[in-house]
């Protein structure tokens, strides 16, 4: 067994254009990455373990030992919210051992190995009110997605420096393996995730088996083995075979795990022969499918990716499973291919989609992810207006605490004499060689970057330059190194200091044309950051659709917000448009590019807040797009 | 029992604003509405009896009484689809006997007969696979729905002079009263439709326990009789007291199958104190949540209502029935207010939202009805590119039938003095005192309507001008007749000739600014008609996402098409938009206003088809807003 290499996802080494940095490596400081992390460890992770008490996730597997009378409770999947919330505790217990959490993980781990039966089968729905049922439902029963995450669990506590909850993992897989491996069943599981955590195994473990497990489930994706479904078989990706995909269909959350899955085979074997599907995929998904606060997901119904440029800001289902997942995607695609637009993206889903599904105290939640909540909104069960304490169906909350525990991890990469800066934040990072880099930034909300090493770097320094920063500047060691442009740039070995700046003007954005639903609008960008316009930031009496931007709309920078840890902006000469009666009307008087009168209450300003923080005052209407007319 | 009053939802005399005219004093001639009621015979309802059979209806009952051994197929409100085709030929034969179906209504009243319990219970499902549990799921049973769908085919029958169908309705409807009366259980049915039937099984046989018990299922509903649902309780409109409720919520035709149910009671009685609601109401359907076609529902989940101003055009759930219904619920609201803009929407549904459901041959129809469809799309499960031969769930063919049977029932009111031509067709009408009018017109396609008396009119003969006619001009035995506006327009009594013009010129429509969706876009509206762009009439190689109206662009009319039996519009001076990779990009370059380069291929002409006859060639991208940039 080869050391264990504390990062999520570590590609078998020296296949990857670029390889991750361990965790420990990397340490975040004050700023906006590590007070998340931060925060993430004091208030997310203490609130998951208190719910798993609280949603019964605990008791179920307590009843199976004679420990509760409890019935049942939660999702038939319940388990996995545990083993995200002992993954988020292993990747904390890597940098420090997480004393605090101690007795809740060793009664965990107790109680799992209590509950495990003697041929390693673990699962509290499938051992309790389905007994004797054990993988008789692999569409929905979601047991091989509940192993996945208790390998991932797994592989973070041996990283750790415990291996206990390693051997129940392993002894669960073999079972997996005489069930489902070359002499066994075809069978795949509805909700892609094992694929990705067998291959993680066999990087963890060294044993190639695990691999080829995850290589043969989806190699059987597509050919019908789940049979018909009411949203049809594209809502588990059992269209067609993988090879041959070329359009993100279906429940976002299963298409990106198994895509990430997936890029985990090709980024370990670069004969897998999965390159132009991912290629074709990943088109399909950030060109056509993608919100611009990296939401994913167009459809309530069935949770899923829509037709080709179907984005309706109202609508959208943007869950916060699927902007993860879209993170762990592209973070795979950026260690396999090595380009700057995966860490884009990655940065987009970070600090837009994912960070707004947190409050500001940790302790509450968004599952749907709109970009616009109407004024008279009356459908809190479908897109609730504000953050709820827990889910019925809770599986964001535990996620989000796994991924900001394990963040670091995301920050740099390396490669055969060279060290990407693929994420900008304050901290004191390991270069390798003994080189130790001391990072200060306010980034995102200020675009200076300062890197300074304790000893001349002995190899070169790659910093990200991304793609809304045309005009960002570097300077080393007191000399103006030329930016090319978006991608990376270059300071060479032997630099001590490094001054990056990266122009966070705010800006405005449009869509695609084929976007119809936000035609006629803008969005508001500063640096990576969407910001949205609340009602709560509107005078009394004021709608949030009757808020029209004007020719001479400017953007401002209005200051830091202490309540909301965010820096505001202005928009200046807003209008208040009229608003008509009628819901239709004839349009020929002032001809068809007439939106109506351009209304008084001109000039006005409004606020705007990121994106990321809406929704942490009094609850109202929201909106990312902004009419221009 | 008063003599029999043949139309659909006779009001109780005297108590209406307007009163209906008995179906066969309409007599429509060749002409839009004549045409389609004719292949609604012809085609649509022999179609109908056809798939009642292949899908196992009729089976369902035949196996109750030894007939067949299939076993029971379909929802488990099957029975409806053959109540509702029942009714349908019921109509007819209340016309001219319809001798041509006889022998199927002859088996069906058999079998109905044969099956219905001692105790007049009558259900094929209840009866079938789940005998014994009658009653027991009141919220998703469709028990008293069907029964709704049975008595209403039982008046149309009996208004044709069979009364033996009434027979099987009233023994039933005597059960209900025993189990749901005053004395009975407090029960009210998942999905209205009883209620409105009970109140016209009133009018019809003059007895008023069935007016109180349809009363009473609307007093005890929003009272939480139907326990929680997943979608909340506003699915099924249990949320709030009928009386208090000010939005239109949840599931659309629920929604307005209810409404006409309470529309009924406020008609036969002034006091009963619904008229508030049902005023708040209209206006929040009518000012917020209509689609421009008349279609209704904005969402697929729960085939519901959204958030005022949430209108999807590519999202539209916009069911048949739901459009039927809203036709049903307008006229309701116009025979008890007597006002011209329920008129205007039942013909807005009539032309658009209706008549796009069924193909030219009458034989294959929509279910949902969406105002675009995407290059690209994908989801033929969710909203197909075609209409479908039959559907699962069968609700929506049967329910045109029926509704374009007794089509002519709506094209005439009458008050004390007064005629009232709600609706323009050519055809013979009796508008009594021994007067009979001869009506010429090519309307909706033509506006000149020609309407010639046998002899003087005794009555003033009341014109309706839709909201979108200004213009309109009136003259009477060769004499102008100025015309106020829209509403209603009176030629005097003694009148033998009058000839009305509607300026049927294709003009561009807005939607109220709040309409997020269809921001920078305009429909094309000619005379009720609203129109669509369809690939199939791009030039190869063009998508149709491509093609953005210019400020030359100008409606041109070109002329008729035989294969689709409608009149084209051209739109001038049509460019084709430059198309960019990426998804999103900073807007700052040509201002918030740009909307990307206006693209070569100007002028260009582009054809428009009524969106009643979209979809009748290759299956292909189509919308109704066209982009004005």
């Amino acid at each position: 067994m080869p050391e264990p290499y504390p990062i999520p996802a570590a590609p078998a080494a020296a296949r990857a254009a670029r390889e991750p940095f361990d965790v420990r490596e990397v340490r975040l400081g004050r700023g906006f990455l590590g007070d998340w992390q931060t925060r993430n460890r004091q208030a997310t992770i203490p609130h998951c373990i208190a719910r798993l008490e609280t949603s019964g996730v605990m008791d179920n597997l307590r009843r199976l030992v004679g420990e509760s009378d409890a019935p049942f409770r939660g999702m038939l999947f319940a388990d996995s919210d545990l083993f995200k919330t002992l993954e988020a505790v292993g990747w904390e217990a890597v940098r420090d051992g997480a004393p605090e959490f101690a007795s809740f993980v060793d009664d965990a781990v107790r109680l799992l190995a209590l509950v495990q039966t003697d041929d390693g089968y673990l699962n509290s729905y499938y051992q309790g009110p389905r007994a004797g049922e054990r993988f008789t439902d692999l569409p929905h029963g979601h047991e091989l997605y509940c192993l996945g995450h208790l390998v991932q669990a797994a592989i973070a506590w041996s990283c750790a420096g415990r291996g206990d909850l390693l051997e129940i993992a392993l002894r669960y897989v073999e079972l997996v393996h005489q069930i489902f491996g070359p002499e066994g069943r075809d069978g795949v599981c509805g909700h892609p995730e094992i694929e990705t955590a067998l291959v993680e195994l066999s990087r963890h473990t060294g044993d190639p088996r695990h691999r080829e497990l995850a290589r043969r489930m989806v190699e059987l994706r597509g050919r019908s083995l789940l049979g018909e479904h009411g949203f049809g078989a594209g809502y588990f990706q059992d269209l067609v075979p993988v090879r041959e995909a070329r359009e993100a269909t279906g429940h976002a959350v299963r298409q990106l795990y198994l895509l990430a899955g997936v890029t985990d085979l090709q980024l370990d074997d670069p004969a897998a022969g999965y390159g132009e599907a991912l290629a074709a995929l990943w088109g399909s998904v950030h060109l056509a499918k993608l919100y611009v606060t990296g939401g994913l997901g167009s459809r309530h119904r069935g949770e899923a990716f829509g037709d080709p440029y179907e984005l309706p800001p109202d609508r959208a289902y943007a869950e916060t499973c699927a902007a993860i997942a879209n993170l762990q995607w592209n973070w795979r695609m950026l260690l396999w291919r090595g380009e700057a637009r995966f860490a884009d993206e990655l940065e987009r889903a970070l600090y837009n989609a994912i960070a707004v599904a947190t409050s500001v105290d940790g302790r509450s939640f968004f599952y749907s992810n709109p970009l616009q909540l109407r004024t008279g909104h009356t459908h809190e069960e479908d897109a609730p207006s504000r953050r709820l304490d827990w889910y019925a169906c809770a599986c964001c909350p535990p996620n989000l605490a796994r991924l900001l525990s394990s963040i670091s991890g995301y920050v740099l990469t390396r490669t055969e004499g060279a060290v990407q800066f693929q994420l900008y934040a304050a901290g004191e990072f390991d270069l390798g060689d003994g080189v130790t880099a001391r990072v200060e930034t306010a980034y995102p909300w200020r675009g200076d970057v300062s890197i300074t090493l304790d000893r001349p770097a002995v190899t070169d320094i790659e910093l990200r330059i991304p793609w809304w920063a045309p005009g960002a500047r570097l300077v080393v060691d007191g000399a103006e190194v030329p930016v090319p442009g978006p991608g990376y740039v270059t300071a060479g070995a032997g630099a001590r200091r490094i001054e990056l700046t990266l122009p966070v003007q705010p800006a405005w954005e449009r869509a695609h044309p084929w976007v119809d639903a936000v035609r006629g609008t803008v969005a508001v960008r500063r640096g990576p950051v969407y910001f949205a316009v609340e009602s709560a930031d509107l005078p009394p009496g004021v709608s949030l659709e009757d808020v029209a931007l004007t020719a001479d709309s400017r953007l401002v920078d209005r200051g830091w917000d202490e309540q909301l840890g965010v820096p505001l902006l202005g928009i200046t000469d807003v209008a208040r448009r009229p608003r008509p009666e009628p819901l239709y009307e004839r349009a020929g008087e002032r001809g068809i590019r007439d939106g109506g009168d351009p209304g008084e209450w001109s000039p006005a300003e409004v606020t705007a807040v990121p994106y990321c923080r809406w929704g942490n005052r009094e609850p109202g209407a929201m909106r990312v797009w902004l009419p221009t007319s």
